[in-house]
């Protein structure tokens, strides 16, 4: 029985799979499909480099043959969306990323977006995903908070880099909808819109609204 | 109450309301948001010009001045999305276009959308929605079926027309997603996808289940 | 006798249409075409938003059907370019729109084109339209002077506003050619100049020159 | 006094002049700039390789140099606009090129350019050019006719190679426009409108239409 | 000692490793870097699927981790370049792929780029990566000859696959230069440019090359 | 016997020439082919204008053809490649340049490029050999130190100058790799990477690393 919506957290922090279901909530409806987070244990603490990136997609992968009979779909929960192009291979399962339909779901709200990722050295790897995407001229820029796992658990100041990101994005390239280049921080979306007064996408609920619809139509 | 999805068909053919109201069945559920599709009376037999295009927007527009108390959202069930960027001028109401959300899950189904046109006149006008969208290097090709509304009620040679140019599209302009550039005719997507091996994205579908994750989020 | 080439302002204002007219006066010849500034009683004060711009289009429209039998050509003079795609259904009238002819015109002036919006919400509608004329590669970046319509008869205020735009799209975005986004501002274009060292382009000029040259070769 | 606006054919072929100046004439108007169609005696036949783009490049300059006190303009008239970014460092001229012009004019006629060459070695350059031009993205396709200078004098194969290519461009590329990628051939426009049912831009007229235009600007 | 580049041949095939090792011959010199291809006995028979690009990827990671002592550079020689940008976070090691190498290279040699895939199933993925180079404008178009690993043993009838899909690629798409978009048919290259008369890059040659120079900059 | 690679410098500064031979000494090896830097005597002090470039291109032409027999190969060692399309059309000899090899090197290195120019005047021809290359979209920005020739020999100031544009590209611009811009200022390199913290690609050194490979393929 495929009713199970499984959102893949490919690191292994608990907190920020405990981040992505809280902000799940509103998604879930008495009778609808199941949506369960999941952590995977062998991940890294964080997706970070691109070996981060290309050893996770393998973790996921496994994740999911081992959970295809259940599996009404799979959301890649991690920005930088590990193994979404194997997952896609499986037939007859849905799969979707969080960058991608994070900024497919920008694209309807605004012209030009934002990005905020958490560290500089993932920027590049974005680029070649908005290229890949065939996006690229959507992107007004891409700019870093700089934080790393650790930092991220102090709240106040990585919302303020991250409402100094957003103000840098809006005044100096023109972005005039902003993605938050991450996953598990739902909570800064609210305060980020206020701040910036532009609309903010999450990408995870991004993708599992994404995936309620599709799962639907059976696409 | 903001209770109903209005997924507005632009054209006066209740035939075609008829069509997208069945196609969208499955996304119905109870207790879930009411899905309406509605009839413009004032509108054109068909869309076909750009003339019909830029007059339903402001049928499209009073449709929507009138039922926004009610609106959870709005959903342009058109190709050429008349009226879309003025709705997203109402404060507070999700709008989205059939065009725009067919395209974007197409991108999640393949890299190189494939559109099926009605008429060749429209395929320049569809070519600057997708450059306004920055995605016109994910379109291979675009080819119309060249059939007029009167003649779209012959199934049996609409379908054949739509094969051919799936196929076209797909060993021509090397196209491994399609996408249907009309409303109404989600009956044919199923025989589409059979013909030609590819998956097929009826717009309407795809916009309205966009739409109703996107309600959930309240975004 | 198609003599009369119609500058269509799509707003209200005889003012704008004053400043249009008066522009365009080293483009009158003796036996040339009729160069006649219309204003639309009915239009909007300004165009601003897309209803704005959405609802002007009917109204050109409606003007170009009564006078398609004088027409030689009509010009839309709106940055936003109001029914330009539907004056282009009228068989046998030349039509240009001076957002898109002030872009091309700038194409040949310098390599990056800056564009100076009024208001800062229109830009993401220019950049749609950046991108359905496949240009967007073009355009180094777009700045809002930020004064509404009532505010620009402030001219000396107006003027600092326009040169500091240029300057920042100048030296920040790279522009080596401004774009005037908006109409009735000629008589901006030569300080701008000045104070900038780069070429401007006056769109309702542009466009005017380009219509005239069309006119003798009956395209 | 500058009262002349130089219509430079970089090749010496007087044919070709003539063609030019014969298409050229409803352009004149009494009392405005004298229209001035030069053959470079020092040019090549005609303009074929890269070596005699750049070679015809100098010559170029060099008569543009001779006659900047007369000149109100140049118009570069073959479709690889030698010299045109050297004549824009001349200051206080215009200068325009038939492939750019061309291009710009067929921007404002269509959507999707089909580019009509007269050899097949020349397709390459002409992409550079697209490509230069931030363009690319609305050029469909390019087909080469594969007729040397000598064959062209046969009007009658010559048009139906042209025609061949029109139809080759519309139907397979899906062109709904097509440019003459060359120059002294305005003869065949009309018969390749009708034979195509496509708008067709002769790119020399199209650059002089636009070079009246912007001489009366003094831009 | 820094002495050995690595060409790694990620699939299991011996005999690709072998075709890749003789084409490599005319790039070895008497005192220049060692040239030392490698077979990955884990790897698959062939890398046909994402998710064989993806398992290998972390073949080919850790084989240089294990080599990076002795590793002048890496090749990754098989035209998904699995692992590349891994290999690019080791420091100081130069990495390159074929895929990308085979790209840049071909743009030198031509200007709109055909590509012949040995897969229909992989041209997505190809795309995926012209993309995310940015270079996706300069590709005219990718044809699969669709034949299986083993398949690939029938030398004559893989010739003439490829010089049907090169002809393909030239006549319908506009190529004017070919990329082979494989691993270890470089004795194919000279017959296919007879047959084409277009030039044609093997892509782990063009790596190869590029690579020796860039050991020998030490970037 | 072809057995030199002719490094041309188009300008006739015999320091310049010093400085590019002295960057590739590292590129020299016994047994290898020969790398000869030469001064084109008649050549401008500097290549600053279209005037120069095209100028210089004929000179460049006249010494390759005068130098054809003994070619192994070209490299056109000025930023803005004078002449090498034309080189590309003499049979049997490579012609690459250092702005083409530049970018495409820097294309291995990073995701977003950075280009130092020389003179502010230079960079719209930089964005036209971009746009022609296909490759616009991979470039972060442009920004010229504005330093003339004569300046340029104040090495210390110049090397601040180019500090500053390179930082200002990475932190404004959001480049992660460096190209030079200019020809002969190799030593300068190093710092710039010390400095920046990005990686900094001399274009003349990667012109000769990927010309040594091609000769060696005889490509």
């Amino acid at each position: 029985m495929r009713d199970t919506l499984y959102v893949i957290n490919p690191n292994s922090s608990q907190a920020v799979t405990a981040g992505i279901d809280s902000a799940l909530a509103r998604l879930r409806r008495p009778g609808g499909v199941r949506i369960e987070c999941v952590t995977l244990a062998d991940g890294p603490p964080g997706v970070q480099t691109q070996q981060d990136v290309d050893r996770a997609a393998l973790s996921v992968l496994a994740f999911a043959q081992q959970h295809q009979d259940r599996a009404a779909g799979f959301v890649t929960a991690c920005f930088s969306d590990p193994g979404l192009q194997m997952l896609r291979e499986l037939r007859g399962v849905l799969s979707l990323g969080i960058s991608e339909c994070g900024a497919l779901t920008a694209m309807t709200l605004g012209q030009r977006l934002g990005v905020i990722a958490i560290l500089q050295g993932s920027i590049a790897r974005h680029w070649r995903n908005w290229g890949a995407m065939g996006i690229a001229q959507r992107v007004a820029g891409e700019v870093a908070i700089g934080r790393g796992v650790s930092e991220l658990s102090d709240h106040a100041a990585t919302l303020e880099a991250m409402v100094a990101a957003g103000k840098r994005l809006r005044d100096e390239h023109g972005a005039d909808v902003l993605l938050m280049g991450c996953a598990g921080m739902a909570a800064f979306r609210a305060p980020l819109e206020d701040a910036t007064g532009l609309r903010v996408v999450e990408p995870t609920q991004a993708a599992v609204a994404m995936a309620l619809g599709r799962i639907q139509l059976d696409w």
